[in-house]
C-alpha cells in the first residue's frame, strides 16, 4: 500500500516541474514561500467542492474533475482582475470507496493530469496543500494565488449609476449539462454535439483568466464578479456591495445554445440562463464610454461579449429588475445555497 | 432557516472588527487583497481536519475546535520562523447531524469563539473562506497567510552536520490526552488535574507563534519544523531535506507528566513522547554556539527548552538514531499516516 508520504511525493515531484519568477519554495516544508514586491497587492481564494454536493462522481470524468477544481478558483482571480500565479490543493480522500485506494493509482493519475494540464496552460505553481482520508465523500479545497498591480484590482463594489452591465460569453450552458446529466447523459469526449458540450461546460469549465486580467489592468471595469451562482444573484452581489441598483434588458442576456435542449420556452430559458449558475463567465460594470474598448478586448480573447444591462440608481424596488417590453420587473431568481431546505 | 448568505454575513461581521496593516480587503468579494512589500516574502499553509478522522465531535468542544482549526496552521508558519497575518477558513458542514442546523448556532457561535479569540490573540485577520453542504463529517480546512523578511524563513533543509538538535516544551501530551479521551476521559474545563491538562493539550494546543517568529528574525535556527506528525518522524523530515543523520539522546527528551497517567514504563513513555504527534512544539538545529541565546529567547517565551540530540553526517545507518546508555539505535517510530491500513 503506497503512504500517504509517498502520495505526496509523487504530487510534489509533478508540481517542482515548474518554476515561476516569485516563487522561493514550493511542496515540501511547513509552508510555501513566495516573493513579495513593492507597489503589488496579493489576491488570495478559495473553493471547496464537496462530492454528491458540488459535483458526482457517478458522471465526474477525473481529469475533468482535476480541471474543474483548479477553474473554479482560477476565475475568482480572474473576476478580480489578477493574475493567477500559484495554488494549493486539500484533499479528504474516502476510505470506503474505489477511489480511495491510493496504489491504483488511475483516478489520481487523471485527476492530475486534469489539474496539472490547467495549471500549466496559466503557468500556475501548486505550492502546498494538504491531505486527510475521510468517512465521507471526497472533498477538494481549492486555494489560488494572484495578484495585480496595487490599486488595481476590480471589486464588487465599485459598479457607478451609469455604467453599462457586460458578460462574456453565453450563459445557461453549465446548468443545461447538469440538467442532461441528472436525466441520465454521460460524457462521451469522441462525440461533437450540443449535449456534449453543455455537459463539457458543466463538468469543465475554461475560466476567463486572460480577460479578467486585462479587464483589471487596463482599468476598464468598475466592478466584476464571476457568475458562478447565477447571474442574478451575481448581479445582485454587485449591486449589494456598490449600493446600486440594475435594470437587465431581457433580449440582450446571451443565452447559450444549450439551454434549447432542456426547454423550447423564452421565459423558461432566461430563467435558466440566469438563474443555473456555474458559467464562470465574467460579469461586470463599466463607463459607457469604454464599451468599445472591452468589445475589442473580448475579441482579442474570443469571447463573445454583451451589454446586457444598466446600473441605476437605488430607489427602494428591488435593485435588480429586467425590462421585457417595456415593463421592469423584479429579478427575484435565487441562487444556489447549500442549506437550502 | 437562516440562509448561507446570512451564515456567512455574520462571520464576515466578526472578522471585520480588526484591522490590519497590510489588509486591503477581507471577506466579500471574489478574493482577498493583501498589500505586498519589497523585501518580504509572503508563507502561506493549509492544514485539514476531518471529522472521526483527525478529531471526533464526540469530545470535541465546539470552542477548543474552533481555537484548533487555527492553531495548527498558525504552527506552521511558527515554524518557518514567520509572523503570522491572515487566516482563511473553508467549511464542510453535515446536513445529517445536529450540528448542520445553522440556525440553532450553539455549535457555530462557541467554534468561532474560540477561532477568534486565538485570532485576536495573534492578531490574525480572517480575510476569506468557502463553505459547502456535506453528505459526510464536518471538514474544516484551515489556511494562514503569513510573512517574514526574504531570505529570512527558516527551512527543514538547513541543518548542518555537528548543529544541536533542540526542542521547546515538552512531548506525548497530546498523544497521552487522546489516550485517555479513547480511553472514555471527557473534557472538564472546571478541573484542573494532570488528565484535564493532557486533554486540553490535544484538543486545544498552544501554538509557539512568538518562540517561532523570534527564532526566524533573530537568525540563530537553521532548520525548523513544529512536531506535527510526531518527533521521529519530524526529525526525519529535518534529515532527509537536509541530507543529514540525527543523535537523539533518551535522556535528554523531554517528557511531558501527562505521559506517566498513560503508563509507568520508561521506554514506552519515549515511544509516546517520539511518536505520538501532535505536540505542535518546535524542533529545531542551530550552531552549538548559539545555544544560551535561544535558551534566552525560549525563557522569554516562557518556554521550557531543551538540547536533544546533534545533527551529524549521513553514513548508511538509519538517519534518526537514539543513544542510550552507549548504544545507538535506529528510531523506527513511524508517525501517524491518513492511509495506513
Amino acid at each position: 500500500m503506497k503512504s500517504e508520504f509517498a502520495f505526496i511525493e509523487q504530487i510534489k515531484k509533478r508540481a517542482a516541474t515548474r518554476r515561476a519568477a516569485d516563487l522561493r519554495l514550493g511542496i515540501g516544508d511547513d509552508a510555501a514561500i513566495l516573493r513579495q514586491r513593492e507597489g503589488r497587492e496579493t489576491l488570495v481564494t478559495v473553493d471547496l467542492l464537496v462530492e454528491d454536493v458540488d459535483f458526482k462522481l457517478d458522471y465526474a470524468i477525473p481529469h475533468w474533475l482535476g480541471h474543474k477544481a483548479l477553474a473554479v478558483s482560477l476565475s475568482d482571480i480572474a473576476a478580480m482582475g489578477g493574475s493567477p500565479k500559484f495554488s494549493l490543493l486539500t484533499l479528504a480522500i474516502p476510505k470506503q470507496s474505489p477511489i480511495s485506494n491510493l496504489q491504483s493509482e488511475n483516478f489520481w493519475e487523471a485527476f492530475f493530469e486534469g489539474y496539472f494540464a490547467l495549471a500549466s496552460e496559466h503557468g500556475i505553481v501548486l505550492v502546498g496543500g494538504d491531505i486527510s482520508s475521510t468517512l465521507g465523500g471526497l472533498a477538494l479545497d481549492s486555494m489560488v494565488i494572484g495578484h495585480c498591480a496595487a490599486g488595481k484590482a476590480v471589486r464588487r463594489s465599485g459598479a457607478r449609476v451609469g455604467d453599462g452591465v457586460y458578460v462574456t460569453g453565453a450563459l445557461g450552458a453549465s446548468a443545461s449539462g447538469l440538467r442532461l446529466l441528472l436525466d441520465g447523459a454521460r460524457v462521451n469526449e469522441a462525440e461533437a454535439s450540443p449535449a456534449q458540450s453543455a455537459i463539457r461546460a458543466h463538468l469543465r469549465s475554461a475560466p476567463r483568466v486572460e480577460f479578467g486580467r486585462l479587464a483589471g489592468e487596463s482599468g476598464l471595469a468598475h466592478s466584476m464578479i464571476d457568475v458562478s451562482d447565477g447571474l442574478a444573484q451575481d448581479l445582485l452581489h454587485i449591486c449589494e456591495e456598490s449600493q446600486v441598483a440594475a435594470i437587465l434588458d431581457f433580449d440582450a442576456v446571451p443565452i447559450a445554445e444549450a439551454v434549447k435542449l432542456v426547454t423550447a420556452d423564452a421565459d423558461a430559458a432566461f430563467s435558466l440562463a440566469v438563474g443555473g449558475g456555474e458559467d464562470f463567465e465574467l460579469l461586470l460594470t463599466a463607463d459607457r464610454g469604454n464599451e468599445q474598448a472591452l468589445f475589442d478586448l473580448a475579441s482579442r480573447c474570443e469571447l463573445p461579449f454583451a451589454r446586457i444591462g444598466t446600473i441605476t440608481a437605488r430607489d427602494g424596488a428591488h435593485p435588480v429588475r429586467v425590462s421585457h417590453g417595456g415593463d421592469a420587473k423584479p429579478l427575484s431568481i435565487r441562487g444556489f445555497d447549500h442549506f437550502d431546505v
